[in-house]
């Protein structure tokens, strides 16, 4: 079975010497100083540790069942998700008025990626939960979030989102699901959703569904929706739960992974629900979900790469097979351990690069978050807004290419279930397709965020790249570092270009060059996070840190980074040069 | 569930347009006419569509059970498998001697990519039968060819290969199964075998074993290793069956696919052998079924990826969700297809432009094959040795990356198994592993075939490039096909002389770009077997072919190859040129 150890000093390396989280003009950041930081990633440790992730392969062997509508979660995930909530995790960063610790949104994204990489299934049941509270705090009435808030920041009730149909994902305009209204002001809630994770299970009293359905009015398309509260069990003004709604699962999906995580048919039948927010602006609450979630989605991609890459690492140290082609490592032994042989290395220098660069790359994802929301900064909030589908797209993308990658190390035993490693392929995996597939991540980062504000949020990443440059480029010991960096930034920049100029007359020329774009921006973030990364590190040691080994490490692996993976950049950008003809040409008839 | 259609029309113009295969001088190609293969074909694909596709899924729900020592495959495989034996399929290419067919190699593997694409698993049984009548064809006594080939050959008995122990994959030469001498001559062997595929089943009244053990003398490593027949009932010398062996299943394992072949565990408890070729030479035996099977695991790569990308065609031009952003396709109906959005083009577009090259490349491949044993040719036996391991390496590499895509076009369905993406992805996953780990085949490449015979069949390689340019360069029309594979072939130039520079003085510098050579050699021979059909397509046009949308398609599909996958051979090469320093720098305890 595999293991899972918390990188808490890796963690705290990317909110203290990097981000400097406790100098920070961040409201609430100052709290934030080293021990403090530690002590928290600690507990998280402890917690993942020794509950959460000796459930991870249980969840995948046994799954969820329904039985007479019920639910039924894996054996030992109630009583985990009973010392979750009773840690209070779950209100680690949100209002302090709901029951919450108020804690900066960052230090919830360091603890996530723990609580990830030991369990995905289990904790999904916790990020729908959070992401509708979010809902509900941005666009609730005051009454709507006594109502429901305590019991969901203290996870005694969880949450869902209810947006996908048979007929439709993407393209929610085609939504069926209706709302009619009532004489009490409620609305009458029918329709068919799917592929609703977390949808119904047994290890919460109630569960609060959001749903977009089409009310009486507002027009065709995404603008005649609207966001509804639908809870499993009615609750009374007091927050009393009373008889049971409208709302039950027809069926249990049977899917590639996250087997722990129940993914549901909904169906509502005439359910009671509440409207959220504005009539017929339902996409714009639902969109706050879908922000914070897709971050979310991007962390899960590269969480689930961390604990692959950490057992890929055990078997490559502990496996012995063949020689060192230099000369035997381990000569008393009947062989080498793996780790000698180049290639093995190629790959989990891979894996190490990137888990690495993803997780500085995600928090300081969340500080920006932070920045906009606690800082009511707006620029911020411009170049989160840009990020948010690179961190979804990319990282879930090369997560799950890394899982691959942490797989392949282990040879044959790879592919045999009881060593755990094709369950990480299979659960990261689905990170790539939901919460908009990573195609629709390209789109939404080409078609819209890239040109939002006249480009303004863009032009802001780019000075943030040259100015860090600027600053650091007197340091000799960065050339390695800075030029891979200048370089990959100007391709990056090229690709852009070549989109105003030519989407303008023809948007399939920026279109076909989607994806090859998230890559790209991907590669110049991890990039740029190395480089800050190699900076805190050669700093760390010119001030006679005691750990010399870890900084030196972090060094070569930025190093590896900037050789082996920025060349991609200028792949993509030949390919997103070569426009769009190549892509469109074929008729749909000679496919 | 997924459907398949045999893509007999791509393959019969692989061989008839392509590789000209009737005015081939490869001895028993002229009888290759275009109607006789195209009847071959529309054979298989009527068995491969009737019988053998319907069973993938099954065979993936139901997988193999073993009670009390008896290994059952799912429902209908073993019907399924009569009907392969009654079709004589397996003996295709087999000589007439033994009861085959005695046509070519080429047509063999044409046929193999039919059944693999629709039912890798049930097909697996048939493979490693012919793994297996090849080492005793090539390595067996006269006597020992006729007790067991007829038999073999007509599949009434299947065969394995016995390689991998719990200990040790890669490295046999750590192998501990023992063979001891006996006064009759023949051997007893003890010891365990895993992840045997096809290793016992219910579907043959016979499973003739090759097992690699190790017999007294003949020292350590490899170099003291003999293959045996073990079968598992005894063989008379007339060939009739006799008692039951000391060989039996202990175990099946639970894999991530590949569910509907039975992979054991296999206990070898003083079984009875006979030595096949040499004492002490078994690893030379082992090669021969090994590399016939690493170009079938390669087929196998590029096959999954045909049926998904079938699937996944089907899907775009079926499903509908969103609007061409140029103007609406599909004006009457609620949106359009799929295939209207430019980046699920380019996913398709990625997977029609790699299935059908690398489907050119493999059928290439094996008329080397046929070229060096029917024409006794010694440069294209090594110039197909050199070809194996990229066969092999990159067609199963990007074969599962274009299962992952077309996965990824079914959105959330995708993801489910119902629809059968996901056992796509799952079985392809297998094909990187076996048979030598990708990174052994990178290692095969670099460090052996590169430079054997002095380095004489790589330079074969480039001159058949050069020679295929010079050409048709004079053909204004394919210019934008010829630059880029120049560019590309010399991408691989520069890094084979990078590491004949460097490799000779730190062997490092060469391994660490291992994985990096075999994908952009991968690249280039897609290239030029693109180049190859866009050449075939352009004569059959200006002969003026009635299919023009056929050959447009393929010129189109060449094109888009050019512009959007070869651009990655200017990364493998900087990759590479960065050397073994970034990849061996971290030292062991910094990981």
């Amino acid at each position: 079975m595999p293991s899972y150890t918390a990188p808490t000093k890796d963690l705290n390396f990317v909110l203290q010497d990097v981000l400097a989280v406790s100098q920070s003009d961040i409201p609430g950041y100052s709290e934030l100083d080293r021990d403090f930081t530690a002590a928290i990633l600690e507990e998280a440790a402890k917690l993942a540790e020794g509950v959460l992730a000796p459930l991870n392969m249980v969840g995948d062997q046994l799954g969820c069942r329904l039985e007479n509508g019920v639910v039924y979660t894996p054996d030992g995930f109630k009583a985990a998700f009973d010392q979750i909530r009773a840690g209070g995790w779950n209100g680690l960063d949100l209002p302090e008025e709901f029951g919450g610790q108020n804690l900066p949104y960052l230090l919830g994204s360091a603890v996530g990626e723990i609580f990830v990489a030991a369990n995905m299934s289990l904790n999904m049941y916790q990020g729908l939960t959070h992401g509708a509270i979010s809902a509900i705090l941005t666009h609730g009435s005051q009454e709507q979030k006594e109502r429901f808030l305590p019991k969901m920041v203290a996870m005694d009730w969880t949450g869902t989102m209810n947006l996908t149909e048979p007929h439709c994902g993407t393209d929610l305009g085609l939504i069926r699901t209706k709302a009619v209204p009532q004489d009490d002001g409620s609305f009458r809630i029918s329709g068919q959703k799917i592929f609703i994770s977390a949808g119904e299970h047994d290890m919460a009293e109630n569960i609060i569904h959001l749903v977009l359905a089409k009310a009486p009015g507002g027009g065709g398309g995404t603008k005649g929706l609207s966001l509804f509260i639908v809870p499993k069990f009615l609750v009374g003004e007091d927050g009393s739960v009373g008889a049971r709604n409208g709302v039950s699962a027809g069926k249990i999906e049977e899917k590639m992974g996250i087997h722990g995580n129940a993914t549901c048919v909904m169906n509502f039948d005439e359910a009671t629900g509440w409207l959220v927010g504005d009539l017929h602006k339902g996409m714009r609450a639902m969109f706050t979900m879908m922000n914070e979630a897709r971050i979310g989605v991007g962390l899960q991609g590269y969480a689930q790469a961390v604990v692959a890459y950490e057992n890929a690492l055990a078997y490559a140290k502990d496996r012995l097979q063949g020689r060192d082609v230099i000369g035997a490592q381990n000569p008393d032994g009947p062989a080498d351990p793996l780790l000698v042989h180049p290639d093995v290395r190629r790959m989990l220098m891979d894996q190490k690069s990137f888990v690495e660069g993803a997780r500085a790359f995600t928090l300081w994802g969340a500080s920006l978050i932070d920045r906009a929301h606690r800082g009511q900064d707006v620029e911020a909030d411009g170049l989160i807004s840009l990020l948010t589908p690179v961190i979804k797209g990319f990282l879930t993308d090369k997560g799950f290419e890394m899982c691959v990658q942490a797989q392949q190390v282990y040879g044959g035993h790879g592919y045999i279930e009881e060593w755990g490693m094709s369950q990480f392929v299979r659960d990261a995996r689905i990170a790539m397709i939901y919460e908009g597939a990573n195609g629709i991540q390209a789109l939404d980062l080409v078609g819209r965020k890239l040109a939002q504000d006249g480009g303004k949020h863009v032009m802001a990443f780019f000075a943030i790249i040259k100015e860090f440059i600027r600053d650091n480029e007197s340091d000799p010991r960065l050339e390695g570092v800075l030029q891979p960096l200048k370089s990959a930034s100007k391709d990056l920049q090229s690709a852009a270009m070549f989109f105003m100029e030519r989407g303008m007359k023809n948007p399939n020329d920026a279109l076909a060059g989607s994806s090859d774009f998230m890559h790209l921006f991907g590669h110049v973030c991890l990039g740029y996070v190395w480089a800050r990364m190699a900076v805190a590190s050669y700093a760390a040691l010119d001030a006679g840190a005691s750990d010399r080994a870890f900084h030196e490490g972090k060094i070569a692996t930025c190093r590896y980074y900037m050789a082996r993976q920025l060349p991609a950049t200028a792949m993509h950008l030949a390919r997103i040069q070569s426009g769009g003809e190549p892509v469109m040409a074929l008729q749909a008839e000679s496919f």
